[in-house]
């Protein structure tokens, strides 16, 4: 088996539950959770799944690993609207890049298996949710960071809310 | 069509590039990024998605989403070796998860498309890479924020490595 060529192989990947958010559409779901954090919303984890959710009560935060299931397209270039500069994708947080997997950082204010109430909710109704991981702050250096074309946007982005399909 | 149903589909990701670590087997690896900031690494990103790299130079970390791709099973019970006690995995960074998909923030020490240099690296050496993000500090919550059974474990889970093919 030839390790080097398995690379490039497709990888596939089953939801592990689903999303229930006040967000029927895409446009107008805040753009971070950190502008979003009075939205509440649930997680239903699906029952083959229930049983990772052990000892997930005691965490305040979790990171939500969900799939833009209505990014219907790639764009290699994005266009922040409050920025106006034309923006590589992976230097964005553009639903439209070439996995469509999002992340969130979320507080988990219920435990209720198989369903987690969340408070910080950026997510569309109806999101594939992928993994559930602890969140945990001291895996996410402060010190000496540097936020390239984003610093000093990050008011305009959390601010702002998505305005496309 | 019906959207409910779709829910449960399969999602089919494709890899944008490839770790090129020191790290040849899955044995010995950091068990998270601030545990090895000493380790350089290499991201080459595939030809077909190198033009979404522009806009990445000026950000000092980045968020990398890969794929566990040598996790041959699923265990949604963990026993961190640090621990001692059975956890749900979604409470642990197991790469036995239902879906493996790993996250790790690691600094940008070199931007030289196809090519990103990296330290803090904690994966295995050819591992597909999914998605690269900008690392944005404001997005991770610092205060009020509790971490369940990892609670004083902190330094005895980033101190570990790895210890299981």
């Amino acid at each position: 088996m030839n390790r080097k060529n398995e690379k490039n192989q497709p990888i596939t990947l089953h939801p592990i539950g689903i999303l229930r958010t006040p967000f029927s559409q895409t446009s107008g779901i805040p753009r971070q959770a950190v502008g979003a954090m009075d939205v509440q919303a649930k997680i239903e984890v699906y029952p083959p799944f229930v049983k990772g959710l052990k000892d997930l009560d005691g965490f305040s935060h979790i990171l939500v690993l969900f799939c833009f299931d209505r990014a219907g397209r790639t764009e290699l270039i994005a266009n922040p609207p409050w920025d106006g500069n034309p923006r590589g994708v992976f230097s964005t947080c553009s639903p439209y890049r070439p996995n469509h997997i999002g992340m969130s950082v979320v507080k988990l204010v219920k435990f209720e298996p198989p369903a987690l109430t969340i408070c910080g909710c950026d997510m569309a109704d109806q999101t594939p949710v992928l993994d559930i991981k602890p969140y945990l702050p001291d895996l996410f250096p402060r010190e000496e960071v540097k936020i390239g074309w984003l610093t000093n946007q990050m008011k305009g982005m959390t601010d702002s809310k998505s305005g496309r399909e």
